[in-house]
Parts: structure tokens; C-alpha cells; sequence
């Protein structure tokens, strides 16, 4: 146990540790430098044409798309057929990951919603009330909330579900991503650091957000001028390390972007952070717990959730570098007993199924992590290298940990 | 049934309503004046020596006291006594509700904690470990959250509950909120609107926040310099409502500030409301769901929840205005049959009860009602106003409850 402890001790020079950013910042650069380098994907040679690929749109585009949907019921009704709508599956059995574009997207199968068939003629009003619904909101340059919507008609939607979901439904069909119909869900996620934009006309400097910083907006569309000099993005999962990072303004000493989606994270802050990586071209490092969630929540970044698959390409920001908290880091920094924490079954059924994954396949270093972690059953917060002392993280393991390159 | 279909038609000139803000402004502004006549309360004159106030410190005075407490242990230990602490009762049985302050205070009684009594010997212990990590952070001027401080000792702690409850116990010791400890809670809250202020030195304006607003800080110690021309303060329940009158402006129209702590408040946020309303005297408006629920989430704002009873000063904002989504709104406004859901028994149970305490009894135009809303068994969020349009709540809604003075 004698070189294990000696080894421990080492890792923890809270006095000795190399901050000058020119020494820290190297691998990052490298890593940037890469990325320039990347040629970006030619959707071109991705034969998507079997594929339902949805396009951004503008208001008034929607309006149109809207109104051309109606004409051609109108025609159907004229020519003596039902009112149907052809609405693309979003099941399952309907979604294709491409590897070259590192998404999921739709194939083509639709079903029927008609009006004269009664098993289908609620759906079929719902779908009616809502384009109607999102016509308003588009014409009008507005943006409501899901529960809004919901409440313009709660005896027709009944569920909010329903509404929620005839809502992507109306989406796909329209051939647009969901932020594209004004209708947003609520916003959590922070943003702090080294970025400055336009929110509706309004200058945000985040730099200048005192510790707790800008809420993400929800209305992605009212977002412009993107500017920053950060030489990478932090994405932290929960907001008490965040805080931490905030409160001692990490960001003036590395120039760095910080974003939080507070756990799970919403759509809004999905679409900004790939939003970012698309316009600044920096490395995205994550800074998770070292559990099975805190993977899931990487995967809900990097490829997107099930239900959204449709609109994958302004939700998702794929190239998401693991930084930490990595289950190698329990022992590389020697966390103490105490503050690891025994899987429960959960989490281990959970890491098995990661372990199928495609996100998680087709990075050998990622598998080693996550097959480590079964292995030892151990599980550990990013906040347990408070144990080190609560300023340990922004002084000591960040540093380190970006001077060394240490993600994968 | 005629008249009354007649009445709902003339309660919906989306077209006609007045929004001179001259015009519109007048109750709000009278509300105002009575607000300026209003003696403060005189602390001094309300006896409390029978009772436990705790009072602001600095960081350096809360580092103090935390010294001065382990030196009467130490001389208790070296007297041949026990190592024990006195900790301040935070029991049901130990709360006074002060009718002249409008707040709940504790009484005095005590609990030891004696190292030396087996069946206290753990909770001492984790006393002991919570103040000494107050120390550290008070000592260095850095801020942490609960889950940081959880996590320095897992194995000690076992629970988070018991660390957070133990914060608590030492707050009450100490003689001072629990904010005062740099012990944070995560922060959820928004607020926009004619408001500007100092975050840890930088200078945030929220009438330039863009729609989504800025996130309210969990360190309220950190604000300074607070300014604004608002007139009043709107306070939402939830962030629907509260995006709808951000994205519409509305507090450039009617000069006020935006406040949501998106449904039940965090204590951040119900520190900064009680902070706006304590500096800048302007009348606090409540718009909140009409339901049981909205009125309990009122109650957290005006006499705060009873587990922080011993810090309701800095917490609590009395004389809150209930301006809408009021029982009698829904006939008032004619809001659509659809609209309205039927109380569940477990709402008309915490209806029942909310008829018994204290905040609804002193104001009879409460009770009026809510007894209105348990007998008619309807509630209704505030999201049921987009059945008239999605912009009618900024345009008809408050415009006219502000130039009526509607408010209760």
C-alpha cells in the first residue's frame, strides 16, 4: 500500500501545480489545430435521399410550408378523397444512425392521419388545431411555450403529452427542426466565460455576467453575433460545479467558455452549445460524474435523444472530448474511500447497456473507461474532489488535466 | 345565460384597451404613496428578547463566532465537562408567527449535543466537521454548494439531508441566515426588466438581457448598487408566463421588473425579491396560477417555509399583492369552459387547509376567494388566458388589472 499512498500524495501539490496558460493550454491548441483541420462533412456525399432530413426555416417559411399543407387538403377534399395528413413515423423501426454523419436520422415511412377514419379523427384535429396554432405564432413572430399551446385548447389536447407530441409530429411533416415552429420548452442551462452575443438586439457579454451568468435562451433564433476568444468550451453537467468554476472566474485564466444544462439538458441548451461548436470551431471538453448517468447525459449532447431524432443536426454536437470525472481518475488522484460511492444495480444494468451503444463503441478509450467502471462497481460526483479541498478542482485537477491533454 | 355571454364579449376588446402608461400606471402609482407612508416597522418597539432573530454577518464576523464557539468547548473540555454544542430547537413547537413583523421567529429552547452521550455522539461529530468547514470557506471569501460541502466527507455525512440539516442547526447557532455561512443552494430563478445592479463588481442591466433574462444569483452578498425606475414588481409563478411577458417587453411598456422562481422558489430567489422590495419600496404584484398551489407558492414568498423559519427576515416578502390568476377572474374574464379543470381531492384538501393559516385569514379578500375556488371546484393556470391569443395577457389582461387596481 506504501507506493499507492506515496503516489496519492504526489498528486496532490495544491501549491506546485503549473497555471501559466501558455504551459496549460498546449494540448488544447493541438486539439484545435485538429480541428481546423477537419475537413468539414460534405452532406453532399452522404446519399441522405432514402433519408427525411429536416431544415432550418424561417418563420415566414413555415407559414408558407403551413399554408401549402392546407391547399393540399383543400385539393384532396375537392376532389372528393378525405382530409388526411401523410405524417412521418418517428418510431423506432424509423430511425438510422449514419456514421458519417455521426446523427440519427429518419427514413421515410409515414402513416395516414384521415379524418374519416374514427380511429384516428382526434388525432387528425389535434394535428389541425396545432398547425393552426403554429401558423399564429410564426405570422406573428412570437414565440410561446409547449404549455401555452396546450392551453389554447385543453378539452381538444386533453394531455399535454398530446399536444407535445403532435408538435414534433407537425415539425417533420413541415420538414423543419421543432425551435422553427416559436413553440419552446423551458429553459435551465447557464452560460458564463469568454463569449459575447446578441440576444434579441441586446449585447450579452459573458464575461461580464457577475458569478451566476446568462441564462440560455430558449429562442435560439434570436441569437446572432457570436463572438468569443475561448480557447474551448467547458460543458460542466451540474451547476454546483459550475459555480465553483464561475465563482472563481476559471474562465480569466483559461479562456474558456462554461455551460451547464443543470443535468438532463434541455433542448435550449443543446442547440447553443452546438450552435457554438459549429460557428467557433473549438474543442468541446465534458466535465461529468464518473457514472452511468453522467455518459447518458454526454450521449444526449453528442447524438441526441430517441424522440428528437428528426432533428438532429441542430441539437447535437458530436466530437465531445470525456475530460473527466473518468472512473481512471478514482485512482489517478487517489480519491479517498469515502467519497466513492458502491454502483447500484441500476447504475449497473445502465453501464451494460452503454456498453452496446454506438456512441460509446466506436471510441476504444471510452469502452476501457466504462468496462473499468463495471468492473470496480465504484461510482463518484465531480464533487467529490471537493475532498481535496473545495478549490482543488479549478487549481489543481482542470489545470492538470488540460496541461497533460488528458481526455478521450 | 345571455347577459353573461354579452359580459365575456365586452371583457375582450383586444383592440380598445387603454395602455396609456399615465393612465394605467395611476393604482399602481397610489399603491405606491400608501406603500412610502407606511412607518417601517420599528423592530425595536416588538419585544423579541424571548426570541431567537438571527442578523447578517460578514464572512469574517461568521469565521469569529465560529472560533468563539470551539474556545467555550475547549474550556468546557478543559473545566473536566463535556464537548458539547447548544443547537437552537427548529421543531414545529419551537415557531412563533409575530403578527407585527408578519414572520415566523424561533423561540428559545435548546438542544445539547454532547460528544460524550452515545446517542448523540455522530450528529456532534458532523457538527463539529460543518463548522470547521464554514471556517475554511467564511476564512477564504468563497462561496460553495450544499452538495460540495456533502461531499468533503461522504462517510461521514452518509446523507446529504443530514449535512443540509446540520447547516441549518449551525446557521441557528451561529446567529445568522444560512446564506451568511457562503453555503449555497442551486439557483433556478429569473428576473428582466428596469433593473440594474453589481454582481461580484460586474455591472448587470436587465433591461438588456434579451428575452431569457438573467439568471438570479445564489449569492445574494455579492449584489450591490441596486437601481431602477420600475414602478412595481411582477412576480411569476412559472416560466411560461414569464418568457410570454419577457419576449413582449412588457416592462418597457409598464416600467417594472420581471421576477420567476419557476414554481416552488429557491431561496435565492426569494432572498432577492425580499432584498428588491426592502431597497427600492415599490408594490410587489403576484400573478400566479389560480389553484391551491399558486397561494401556497404566495406563502413562500410572504411568510417563507417553516424548515427556515429562523431566517425569515432576510427571506420573506410581506404584503404581497394577489393580482391574478384570481377564482373570480374565471368568470370575470369568461374564461372558456375548456380551460378550467376540476380540483382534485388533493387540491381541495390543501385548499381547505391553506383556509386555516394565518397568511389567507388576515385578508378577508383572500378567504373570499379561495373559499370561491373550493366551491366551485375549478382551478386554472394562468396559461388558460392563451385561449383569447396568445398575447392577450400582455396586451388586455394586466394592462387592464393594473389600471383597475385590481389586485387583492
Amino acid at each position: 500500500m506504501a507506493p499507492k499512498k506515496k503516489k496519492a500524495r504526489q498528486q496532490r501539490p495544491l501549491e506546485n501545480e503549473i497555471l501559466d496558460p501558455e504551459i496549460v493550454l498546449k494540448e488544447v491548441r493541438r486539439c484545435k489545430a485538429l480541428l481546423d483541420k477537419q475537413k468539414p462533412i460534405d452532406e453532399s456525399t452522404v446519399d441522405l435521399s432514402a433519408y427525411r432530413v429536416v431544415k432550418e426555416m424561417t418563420g415566414d417559411k413555415v407559414a408558407k410550408e403551413i399554408h401549402d399543407l392546407f391547399l393540399k387538403c383543400a385539393e384532396s377534399i375537392l376532389a372528393g378523397n378525405s382530409f388526411k395528413f401523410d405524417v412521418p413515423s418517428r418510431a423506432a423501426g424509423n430511425q438510422h444512425y449514419v456514421p458519417e454523419l455521426d446523427r440519427i436520422v429518419l427514413k421515410q415511412n409515414t402513416s395516414e392521419r384521415s379524418f374519416a377514419n374514427v380511429s384516428q379523427v382526434r388525432k387528425t384535429a389535434i394535428m389541425t388545431r396545432v398547425l393552426s396554432l403554429v401558423h399564429e405564432v410564426t405570422t406573428k413572430g412570437i414565440h410561446v411555450t409547449k404549455r401555452d399551446l396546450f392551453y389554447t385548447d385543453v378539452k381538444l389536447f386533453k394531455k399535454q403529452e398530446e399536444s407535445d407530441a403532435v408538435l414534433d409530429d407537425a415539425a417533420c411533416m413541415i420538414g423543419c427542426p421543432r425551435s422553427c415552429l416559436n413553440v419552446v420548452a423551458a429553459d435551465k442551462g447557464l452560460v458564463v466565460g469568454r463569449l459575447q452575443f446578441r440576444e434579441d438586439g441586446d449585447l450579452i457579454d459573458c464575461t461580464r455576467m457577475g458569478v451566476t451568468g446568462k441564462a440560455i435562451p430558449a429562442y435560439i433564433d434570436k441569437i446572432t453575433e457570436i463572438r468569443s476568444d475561448a480557447e474551448f468550451v467547458l460543458l460542466v453537467e451540474k451547476d454546483a460545479a459550475y459555480n465553483r468554476l464561475a465563482e472563481d472566474r476559471f474562465y480569466n485564466q483559461f479562456p474558456c467558455i462554461l455551460i451547464t444544462g443543470k443535468g438532463q439538458p434541455d433542448v435550449a441548451t443543446r442547440m447553443f452549445l452546438s450552435r457554438l461548436k459549429q460557428e467557433l470551431k473549438i474543442p468541446v471538453l465534458a466535465f461529468v460524474d464518473s457514472d452511468p448517468y453522467g455518459l447518458k447525459i454526454l450521449s444526449v449532447y453528442m447524438s441526441g435523444s430517441k424522440a428528437m431524432s428528426y432533428d438532429s443536426a441542430s441539437l447535437t454536437t458530436p466530437d465531445i472530448k470525456w475530460l473527466g470525472l473518468r472512473p481512471s481518475d478514482l485512482d489517478a488522484y487517489a480519491l479517498p474511500d469515502q467519497c466513492r460511492l458502491p454502483m447500484t444495480q441500476k447504475d449497473i444494468d445502465m453501464g451494460k447497456q452503454l456498453l452496446k451503444e454506438e456512441f460509446v463503441l466506436k471510441n476504444p478509450a471510452w469502452v476501457r473507461e466504462l468496462e473499468r467502471m463495471l468492473q470496480t462497481k465504484q461510482k463518484a460526483e465531480i464533487q467529490a474532489l471537493s475532498a481535496f479541498g473545495f478549490q482543488f478542482v479549478t487549481k489543481v485537477y482542470l489545470p492538470r488535466k488540460l496541461r497533460q491533454g488528458d481526455w478521450i
